[in-house]
């Protein structure tokens, strides 16, 4: 594969292989950066070995980061007590946009897809267990999961709250139901028996 | 802007400046990098070191070659006599696709678009004028323009076509009218004027 002969189709090539972008959208960007100036080609492929060299999983969470531990292990301020459970490092972002989470983060890289040959090993499961047992200086109090909602998610949750609970810690899910601003109309069957399913008592404040 | 301070960020930056990517689609770029193996970013960067090193302008044409002239104004089996005017490099792809046109290109670079400040020397103008003067040993019969149906384009055609008949070559330009597959419903009303215009004698045979 790295045979290809010109370099144009070369990096349309590489540029094809990002998630979304076909050979028709990768040939706009090859000719996007080949009409740049020549800095835009050195600042964007610098970017990328730098990024790609620099940026390694964080020792306690499995986050993206340039040091040992990630913003969130490393920041004082955040309870320790309290730990969300989240697929991917992308996901941080968005939890972190809502501004409604203190505490501290685990990432899984993955969910548990026993189809596709992916158990508890192939994704960082055993380091969250280890982390989830109380030293002398600190103990946690619960973990939070923040998965997206598919059948995969559900069964991870399920398997490694069996493996918590045991130890005391309470253990939760984020709420799956009707998206704020979405409609009844339009929202899919499954959301509404989710949304119907974990009704809540409305309060007569 | 170079001093933005992690890689993650800078990348996510550099990658939202190609055509349509905003910041989400420049992060979901961002994190599959990241998530690949290092040899995938390595390939990345170096493809678009390479295709901007490498890459130049054709000296004939100003396509973009690798070779002094490129790989249609070398070929000697392409017919010299016709010379079809496009606006892109791009856009000679997709007229070889189309497997209609064996003769050679000229890359304007541009359209005329005094507007926004871009005059005849702005564009490739000058070089197709020069292409045009007949010499001992060729001389070319007609230039064809295919540009994108815009008024900005109507405009350099007319231009052009005013210096360029005066020396008896024939000035033509591609066909605007209803797309094949396309719907007269679903057609906008300026198509549908170009179609009524250019309406064709429909052959007995």
């Amino acid at each position: 594969m790295n045979q290809r002969v010109d370099p144009l189709s070369r990096l349309v090539f590489e540029l094809s292989k990002l998630p979304g972008v076909g050979e028709k959208t990768a040939t706009r960007f090859a000719y996007y950066i080949l009409n740049q100036d020549a800095e835009y080609a050195t600042a964007l492929s610098r970017a990328i070995e730098e990024a790609k060299t620099k940026i390694h999983f964080c020792n306690l969470c499995f986050n993206l980061t340039e040091e040992t531990l990630c913003q969130y292990c490393s920041d004082p301020r955040r309870d320790s007590k309290l730990i969300c459970v989240v697929e991917r490092p992308s996901d941080i972002g968005s939890l972190e946009r809502s501004g409604h989470f203190k505490g501290r983060y685990h990432v899984l890289h993955g969910v548990l897809s026993p189809m596709d040959g992916i158990g508890p090993d192939a994704i960082r499961a055993k380091p969250l267990l280890e982390r989830l047992r109380p030293t002398d200086v600190e103990s946690v109090d619960e973990v939070i999961f923040a998965l997206n909602p598919t059948v995969e998610s559900e069964a991870t949750v399920l398997y490694l709250s069996r493996l918590i609970r045991p130890s005391g810690i309470r253990v939760t899910q984020v709420a799956y139901g009707l998206p704020m601003g979405g409609a009844i109309e339009f929202s899919d069957r499954h959301t509404l028996a989710r949304a119907l399913d974990h009704r809540v008592e409305v309060s007569s404040r």
